[in-house]
Parts: C-alpha cells; sequence; structure tokens
C-alpha cells in the first residue's frame, strides 16, 4: 500500500481507536511496508492532528512500544466552543417556569454532544479512569460521548430498578435543592469493586444527586476520581455538597420578571 | 499544504461531519492547493473508504457541487458483527428471572453502541430522516449513535414528565406484553409539524411501546420512515404490534430450567 493510502486507512484507525495501544509490527503487516515508513506516517499524522488541535500520538519505544491517539481538545477550540455554548444558552426563550433552562436542543445534538464529551474526557486525560458513571437521563449522551474519547464503559444509575437488569444496590438520599428523600439503584453486576470511576451529568444544582452517586459507589468501594458536569448553576453555591467538580458553564443569573439569563464559562477555564 | 497533510486532515473532516455537503473551493481555500490536487485527494479517501468497508465519498459535479462522506457499514463487516453479538448473547449467565436477557454490559461499551448505531444508521441511509426518537433509558445510547451517522437531532420520550423541559404531550398506551395502561411524555418544542422520524430502541417484544411513540409522534403529525432495534423477541410475534421494522438480532429461545438462549441474525440480514 502507498503512503497516501496508509495516510488515510491509518487516520480512520486512529479516530476509531483512541487510547489504544498498538504496535508498529501490526501497522507494517497490514500495509505491507517498512517500519521506517510506518514511522514517517505516524510523524505526519501526530503533526497534523497537533496542528488541528483534535489529539496526538503517543509512542512507546522498545520491544513493547507502539502508538496510541491520545484525543485532545487546544484550549483555543475549547474556550471558543464554550464562549459559543454560553451565548446560545442565554437566549431567554430557554427560560422555564421555577427558573430551569430549556437545553434538551442542545443535548439532543449529537455534534454538540460529541464536543462536550471531548472537553470533558480531554480535562480528565491523564487521570486512571475504568469506567463512567451517569445517572438517567440527561446525562446519558454525555457519558457516551466522553466514554468513547476515553475507551471505557459506561453504566447508568436509575431512580427505579428494571427487571431487565437482574439485582441491584440502592440507596437513599436527599436532593440537595428540594430536600427531598429519593432513591438511586445501580445492578450489582456493573461495577466491579475498586474501580475507578468518573461521574458525567448534564446539571448540577447543590449537588444532591451527584452526592448520592458518590454513596452509591461507596457501596461498591469505588473511587471518585473526577466530576464532570455540563452546567452549575451558581445561585446554590452556598448549600453546595459537592467540592470537587469541572463544569463547562456556570449559570449566574436567571430572572424571570427581566427575562435574562446570564451564563458565563464554568470552573474548566481556570482548570487548564 | 502537501498532499500527505491534506489526507489526514481531510479524513479527520470528513469522519468528523458525516452526510455534511461540503464544496470543493472551501477545500481549496483552506489548504492553499489547486482543485485539481483536492480532487485527486478526494479519489484517494474515497477509494481506501470503500476497501476499507467505512463508507465512500459522495461527489457532486457543477457549480453548487461538491463532497460528502456517507459511512456505509459493509455487508461483510456487518454479518461478522452480527454473529458475534450472537455468539455473546448466548451466554446462559445473561438469563435473567422472567426470561429477561442482559444486555446493559453490551450497551454501556460505546464501541459497541458506535456499531450497532452505524449499522442501522447504514440500513436507513437511503431514507428522508430529520430526526431519530427513542424512549429513555436503554435505547437512548443506540439512538445517539445512529444520530451521529445520520447528523441529525435526537428526541427522548419519557415515562414521566419534567420540569425542565417545559410543556409536553402526552399519550396513554397499552404495553404489548404486559397489558398495562403506561404513559408517554415528549415535549412540545422537541419536535416541528410534519417532521420525518426513525424510532431507535434496544428491545422489542410485542412492540407496545413503539407503538406508542408511533401514537405519539400522530400527535405531532409526523412520518414514521423507518423502526429499528438492537434486539427482538422472538416469542411475541403472534402479539406484535408493530409490522415494519428492522431488528439486528433475533432471540428465538429462553430455556430458563436448561439454561440455554438461542439468538440468531434479525431481519436486517434479509432486507441487506
Amino acid at each position: 500500500m502507498k503512503r497516501s493510502d496508509r495516510l488515510v486507512s491509518l487516520t480512520n484507525y486512529f479516530l476509531e481507536n483512541p487510547r489504544e495501544h498498538t504496535s508498529l509490527p501490526y501497522f507494517s503487516d497490514k500495509y505491507g511496508a517498512a517500519k521506517s515508513s510506518v514511522s514517517e506516517d505516524l510523524d505526519i499524522i501526530d503533526r497534523i492532528m497537533q496542528e488541528e488541535g483534535i489529539g496526538r500520538l503517543q509512542t512507546l519505544p522498545g520491544a513493547s512500544g507502539g502508538v496510541s491517539f491520545i484525543p485532545g481538545f487546544s484550549t483555543e477550540k475549547q474556550n471558543k466552543f464554550i464562549d459559543e455554548l454560553c451565548t446560545t444558552l442565554q437566549d431567554p426563550s430557554r427560560i422555564l417556569p421555577g427558573g430551569y433552562l430549556y437545553m434538551s436542543d442542545i443535548l439532543g445534538n449529537p455534534n454538540m454532544v460529541k464536543e462536550i464529551g471531548r472537553i470533558l474526557a480531554s480535562a480528565f486525560s491523564d487521570l486512571e479512569i475504568d469506567v463512567i458513571m451517569t445517572v438517567a437521563t440527561k446525562g446519558i449522551p454525555l457519558a457516551y460521548a466522553a466514554a468513547s474519547v476515553l475507551n471505557v464503559p459506561v453504566i447508568i444509575v436509575r431512580r427505579d430498578p428494571r427487571v431487565t437488569e437482574g439485582s441491584s444496590v440502592s440507596i437513599n438520599y436527599v436532593s440537595g435543592s428540594s430536600r427531598k428523600i429519593q432513591t438511586m439503584v445501580l445492578p450489582t453486576r456493573s461495577l466491579q469493586d475498586n474501580a475507578n470511576v468518573c461521574i458525567i451529568d448534564d446539571f448540577m444544582k447543590a449537588g444532591g444527586t451527584i452526592n448520592g452517586m458518590i454513596s452509591l459507589l461507596n457501596e461498591f468501594n469505588a473511587n471518585v476520581q473526577a466530576i464532570g458536569v455540563l452546567a452549575e448553576a451558581d445561585d446554590e453555591e452556598d448549600e453546595r455538597v459537592v467540592e470537587d467538580y469541572t463544569s463547562l458553564v456556570k449559570i449566574t443569573n436567571v430572572d424571570m420578571k427581566q427575562k435574562t439569563i446570564k451564563v458565563q464559562p464554568g470552573n474548566i477555564a481556570e482548570i487548564s
């Protein structure tokens, strides 16, 4: 196979298999090309990926050596995306009764979801993460988007047990803002002991739901490595029960009377 | 930019933007390359994509001409994937009380989910589809996987209305197998009139849930263009209330006593 053909095939391979370690001989065999030629291919791909801000190739030398694609998101692309998201969210027609914000169109757009997942995954790129956990329903697409970048499975916590999932562990927790007691369920089979878990959700007010997930994870002796949310509501900051989290945007003010919303970048901008 | 660099950049562009029409001058400008050079690049990419069974580039000539990447799944790859899925599902430890099958590990694996979504999207590739609809919870990842290939948004039907989604339309329907009356809700904002909809779900027994979604879509004057499910249960075939659908696998027999499960390819194998 010629270099030009290999470059198309390899680019596709890496984008399809993020964070997967592949040995150089595998590619030499597959393409019938010398190892040195493959190395040059990889240099080209690495350079373009970095230039376009989509990630980089990580090469490990030696006998057990090989290469893996580490997806990334350049700070520039990230800031631009978050700024646009803030503008989109400030549209007054999003205001719903109770000061909630309509976000289903954003969460229903696969391209937006993919980008949000990538930004969160990039932020947690250096952490040891075995599995991503979310709670039904709205966090699910974001969890899969991040999981597909980190190349780890997703587990979904539900508010009601389902017959199709076998035995489960359930806990009761207090919802942060409404102070109501609620239930959360995770199938026993879905998580191994001592797993390293990243929690992803769409929205955090006081953080009661996420706190519930942490309590549930304690039952599985899991380690919470990271918490990522698309949006946090600023007005509940005093009552917040979750400390260490990463947010893309912060909704600082929803004025029902004036019909205005203020949205600013979340703490991810400070972290990265 | 050199050809080798362009090929990496273009391959990434097409994989990121499926079914998006882009004009050749856009690429000429972006890369500072002659239109003829870009055309040659596209020929290389198209050929390799077809060889690898991941899709093809569709070129439209003329003034309004351009190119779009149509993701595909070769029949060979599809059959191999479905056969492996059948084998995986026949593992007796998947049997749950009531003759249900544990599938959450498969639905929790982003790579599996991506492939299932691709197969369904490829099957519906020639249809006019504006939006994909699913019902919470387990169909959600499959719906997003298919939507990201078809480049359309996802809307999620719920069994309970949420304050964060504004006004909604709800219907009552009869669950096919349990004959219970249930409720389904879709936010008013989420779907425009006369939309072309593809319904995606993980599992279909008699089809009551999918039938409920069809009734709900009638309230929005929507056209159901296609119905795709990961698995159908064969034993309910007599009572089936949905006629026209596409399934990847068919669960033909779950024997609780003998601890055996029989799974065979669904009707997608006959269709394609």
